[in-house]
């Protein structure tokens, strides 16, 4: 991937530097933490995303020089805080999730530990970074979770480069969606950078170019006769399509090679997919896979897997690459100061939901014998005890008691130091093994895509007690 | 903009150009159309954006050594293709609506007339970035147009890159908010590259670095004496930013200075702008802007207004970065076949919503004597005249007669022609200002934000019955 220029920021992020670097401030321990008040789809989890690519760019940020030369444009900046932008880099420590792990709503995603004015520069980076990528992620989760209740299986590739918003976000999304669980993508570029298995058929297009639909169903086979996918319905799936493909099927047979498979881009996926498997199979391609598209989601794959249908491989494209659907679209990422120098911080503002949690905070979390994830509970630093009483962060009066049979794990690592990683980049095929793992360690009520079970993430006693404490003393200010 | 790579694109468009290569066929003159099915946001228009960027993609699209090298490990394509792409340049002609323009579903928007293989390359691109310009140069106009109905006026500036779909989605979209008449933006990164207007205040964590709310508004002011605005919820919007705020701008006005403006990011806009309007205009700082950020979107200013909200500048982030909301999220554009070495070809499929239009046409725009959008038809070339009788596109039964006051003009022009620039690119200025001329022509009735009067694209007669022709044509065809 290219290297981010710092100016992918808010002009914010830079009037503050300046700020804090001319009231002495730029240097002074801060500690902020990431996180989201809500989960997207409305669904019970997250898949967490975006971290690799996140901490390749922080290790390679800068500002050159024609990024200083645009910044004296603006007519804000002093010579003296240019000057001590040139040799600006990111020195901090971040202590986050590992890529791929699933996580919740209320709790530190991930902790910058670094110099005031090197955490506000990169705010906005991590904010688009993470949370576009965490959001694609979660909904292949979503779609491919949908696609394995199938009884006879069934895979989901991101096929959505021509409806995504950009260039990058295509790329970025096509990355996430493997993350989440997609085998593979359309995008060659993504291919290309992250090493994503690329896959596709053929347009309407092909089949208009030549003489008939039986010709352009030869053409392509003869080209590709292992590989071939045949689209079924420019004319007419079930009339023209399918015989058209089970003759091509029979022919490539006799060469030696099989057909790879059918597609339906259009018409009732379940009854067609239906009819396809039976023809097929009768014709002796049970081998021969059935891929959908056309506009799917999570959604309209559980209502063609609840009628039956018999689809190998959903090609997911506006729906993933842009996840939509009822709470997707964005991912409401915050990134809020938590401690300055040794205090801590929080923002009360006059909405409660929008508070932020002060203080330097651990995130523990609590499995099961049989490994299945029970709790997480935010601390000071120590570990949970059984007995203690934890609370939930947005309503004080909900509390719970910590059991005996929770088994505590520290749910963060120290990723990032002085500015470099802690450890070698993981492969992507390792980030997407760690979130199926981690998905079927989830409690099947909050994996339900809808009206999940809400898994807790609750206070730890100590958090509670220096978040009344810094409340009152903000709220003892007021007016001054 | 760095240029993109070729690779960009679907897996599939690189198979078929192969195909194309190895059938000869690659050089048949193609005739391709890029339009949508439904308007976005369930709105009566669109605002077409992105063909400036498109332009130059296309003129520097080449494939690299590196592009070739990682197509070859692949193992799909033949050395003799591999070579054909060093050379590859795009050479067609694009015939399209200027950027800028409002634009509706069923017309042709960008058609490309080119070797086969060159126009099935650049589907992707084409698609990825007039898709989710048009996108939120359309949501940024109706951002803008509920925020112009306040009698006391209201601008939109583009605060979302943190929200954005990755780096690009970020900066491409404050580039089409800008086309969409957002008049500024908070990403550093499209100022530069676009020559924005980059605007800012400041954020919470500012206001907690210091000892108390009135240090740090103090600080900030001291800094940027003429363009500070002051967040006021870090604490309480009412008891402590407001009075700290008053403070200041009396401190600024004692040495000269005026205090720009106040943000708002919580709590109830309308009641809280009121409420800060007047107590600015008693102490006599009618000039001080009232600016407010928090999940806007054009209902929710359209809200606030209707409740007498004074909110000056509407820092609209996520809504209007993903372009969210109803019928939002992703702009499902389509590129289609039209013909090929001058037969006119379509898709039929079995469902009549996805066919496409045969057949080279042309898109000509009435307007009546005040220049009031009446009525766009399609025909196979000639300017429409009165008396025709034309039709929906979606339902043959539904037609008009034109009248003689439509003064017709054709609404496309040649923008590419040999792979080149057909004129000097245009400024983003010009294009801002021919997309708010535009707004300003249409039927009060098709501007409206919800159920709009729909604007009617129409089929002249010649195009209807070409389509007739060519669907009996393949119909014929079946089973074969």
């Amino acid at each position: 991937m290219p290297s981010l220029s710092p100016l992918l920021t808010d002009l914010y992020q830079l009037t503050m530097m300046q700020g804090y670097h001319h009231h002495g401030l730029h240097t002074h321990e801060a500690v902020f933490d990431l996180y989201f008040r809500r989960l997207p789809f409305e669904g019970g989890y997250a898949v967490w995303a975006g971290l690799e690519p996140l901490l390749d760019s922080l290790e390679g940020l800068h500002f050159a020089e024609a990024d200083l030369a645009y910044l004296d444009t603006l007519n804000l900046f002093s010579p003296a805080f240019l000057e001590a932008l040139r040799g600006w880099r990111f020195s901090g420590q971040i202590e986050a999730f590992r890529e791929g792990r699933v996580v919740f709503a209320h709790e530190p995603l991930l902790t910058v530990t670094a110099p005031l004015w090197e955490a506000q520069l990169i705010e906005t980076l991590l904010l688009n970074t993470l949370n576009f990528q965490t959001l694609v992620a979660t909904k292949a989760a979503r779609c491919v979770q949908a696609a394995q209740a199938s009884p006879y299986g069934g895979q989901v590739v991101e096929f959505g480069a021509r409806r995504a918003q950009g260039p990058d976000g295509a790329v970025s999304a096509a990355r996430a969606a493997f993350v989440g669980g997609a085998t593979g993508t359309s995008n060659v570029e993504a291919g290309r950078q992250f090493g994503l298995p690329v896959t596709g058929t053929h347009a309407h297009a092909w089949v208009e170019s030549f003489p008939t639909e039986l010709h352009a169903f030869r053409a392509y086979a003869s080209l590709y006769p292992d590989s071939t996918t045949l689209l079924l319905d420019t004319v007419d799936t079930l009339r023209s399509g399918l015989p058209n493909a089970l003759t091509v099927a029979r022919e490539l047979r006799e060469q030696g090679h099989e057909l790879r498979g059918v597609r339906l881009d259009s018409g009732d996926l379940a009854y067609l997919s239906r009819h396809i498997r039976a023809a097929l199979d009768e014709a002796g391609f049970g081998g021969v896979q059935i891929v959908a598209s056309n506009d799917l989601s999570e959604s309209v794959i559980a209502g063609v897997i609840a009628e039956g249908g018999r689809i190998d491989v959903y090609g997911v494209g506006t729906q993933l690459t842009t996840a939509g659907g009822t709470g997707g679209g964005a991912l409401g990422g915050v990134f809020k100061l938590a401690a300055l120098q040794g205090v801590p911080k929080m923002k009360l503002t006059g909405d409660p939901a929008k508070s932020s949690l002060p203080g330097s905070k651990h995130v523990w979390r609590a499995t099961d014998e049989a490994g299945t994830l029970m709790l997480d509970v935010l601390t000071l630093g120590d570990r949970p005890q059984a007995g203690q009483r934890v609370s939930d962060p947005t309503n004080p009066l909900r509390s719970t008691v910590l059991e005996a049979s929770m088994q505590w794990a520290n749910a963060r690592e120290v990723v990032m130091q002085g500015g470099q990683r802690t450890s070698a980049p993981e492969s992507l095929r390792d980030v997407q093994a760690r979130a199926k793992a981690e998905l079927a360690c989830l409690p099947a009520g909050t994996r339900r895509p809808l009206n999940p079970h809400t898994y807790r993430v609750s206070l730890g006693g100590d958090v509670a007690a220096l978040r009344d404490q810094v409340a009152e003393g903000l709220r003892g200010h007021l007016g001054q």
